[in-house]
C-alpha cells in the first residue's frame, strides 16, 4: 500500500513530522564535519547533511545553509577566515558527529565539548578532525541565497584533500566503504554502505559493463 | 598511508581521474531519475546525483545542473513546463537507471531506450517512474547561476509525494532502506545501505538516546 501526500497534505502536517519526512524523502545524503575557526582562534565544528558537489573542474562543493539569525557561528568564520573544512563520518565518531549538532555556549569549542581533536595543517587557518579517513581543505568562493526560503548556499574550492591511499583506484576513483565513510538520512540516521556496481560509461544500444567484474 | 592532494596536484591530474577523484571524495550521494516532458509530449528521464535538501517548511529539493550547450533536455524541459518528478532508484532498476545517462537521439525517450515506464497523476505534466518505490512531483521555483564555474542550481517544491505506506514512521521519518532506495558515490557506483543508529536530538552536557532501543 502507498501514501500519497499533496502539498496540502505536507503542509498540514505538524511541524516535526514534516521536518521527518522532506528531510528523509530526498534519498541518502552526503555528511560531513564542517570545521572553522573565528579571527580569536576558536574553533568550530558542526555537522552537516547538505553537501553537494557542484563540479570537477574547478573543484567545487556546496554546502546549504539555513537561515538564522544571527548568523550561525560555522558561516561567520566562513566569510570571516574565507576557509573551511569537511571531513568523513566514520562509525567510530558517529556519536561525537551527531553531538555537534547540540547548541553549545559561544564560548565553547565542539571539539572539546564532543571529544574530536583538531589539527591544523600548514598555513591553512581551518582545523580539520584528526578522527577522520578523508578530510577535505576548502576556500570560499561565492555564497548565493535561495530566495524561496532564505537559506544560503555556500560553495568552495577543495584546495586540499587527505585520503587514505589504499582508496584511491588508479581511475581517481575513491572507494569510500574502504575509508569507512557512513551516509546519513533524515535529520539523525546514519548508515553503512555496501557496493552493489559500478558501470561502464552509458552509450546509446551498448549493454552496460560492469566494472567490477575484472576485479 | 595517506595520499594528499593540493590544488595544485588536483589541476594537473588527468581530467578523467580528477572527475572521477572530485565527484567521489565529497562523501555518497542522494541518486534519482528525474522525470520531464516537453511541449510536444515527448517523455525524457535522467539520473541525477546532485539532488540536496533545502529546506522542510516549504518543502524544497535542489538540483544542480552542468553547463551545457545547448541546454539539456531535462533543464529544459523544467523551464518550459515548471514541473519535474523525482523518482528513486532501486537494485530491480539500477543498470536502466544509469543507462539513462546515455545521449540518446533527440527524438527518443529515455524510457522507451531503457525499458522503463512513465506514468502520469491526475493533472501533472511530468511522467513519474512506475517501478521507483518513492516517487516526488516537484514544482519549478528558482534557478541560480553558480558563478565559479556556470553550473545551475535549480530549487523546487515537492508538491506530491507517492511513498510505500509502512516506509512512513509516526514520525515522519522514511525508512529509505525499506523502500530498496540505493545511493551512489563518484558518477558510476551504486551502493545498499544498513541503519546503524539513529539519535535523540542533541543538547548539549546530555549523552545522545539511540531511537532504535525502542523499537
Amino acid at each position: 500500500m502507498d501514501k500519497i501526500f499533496s502539498l496540502e497534505d505536507i503542509l498540514s502536517l505538524e511541524k516535526q513530522k514534516r521536518t521527518n519526512l522532506i528531510n528523509s524523502i530526498g534519498g541518502f545524503k552526503s555528511v560531513g564535519l564542517v570545521g572553522t575557526i573565528n579571527a580569536h582562534g576558536q574553533t568550530n565544528l558542526g555537522v552537516f547533511s547538505s553537501i553537494v558537489h557542484i563540479g570537477a573542474h574547478p573543484p567545487l562543493i556546496g554546502l546549504i545553509f539555513r537561515p538564522s539569525n544571527p548568523m550561525r557561528d560555522t558561516l561567520a568564520n566562513i566569510l570571516e577566515t574565507g576557509c573551511y573544512t569537511i571531513n568523513h563520518i566514520n562509525a567510530s565518531i558517529l556519536a561525537q558527529s551527531h553531538q555537534t549538532s547540540a547548541h553549545f555556549k559561544a564560548d565553547q569549542s565542539e571539539f572539546d565539548a564532543v571529544g574530536l581533536t583538531p589539527h591544523f595543517l600548514g598555513n591553512f587557518k581551518a582545523p580539520f578532525v584528526q578522527e577522520s579517513s578523508i578530510q577535505l581543505g576548502v576556500q570560499f568562493k561565492e555564497k548565493l541565497e535561495i530566495t524561496s526560503n532564505q537559506t544560503q548556499l555556500v560553495v568552495g574550492e577543495i584546495v586540499f584533500i587527505k585520503v587514505p591511499e589504499k582508496c584511491v583506484g588508479n581511475d581517481g576513483f575513491v572507494n569510500l566503504e574502504l575509508a569507512n565513510t557512513l551516509t546519513c538520512s533524515g535529520l539523525d540516521a546514519y548508515h553503512s554502505t555496501q557496493l552493489l556496481d559500478r558501470f561502464s560509461y552509458a552509450k546509446p544500444d551498448k549493454p552496460l559493463i560492469s566494472l567490477l567484474t575484472n576485479d
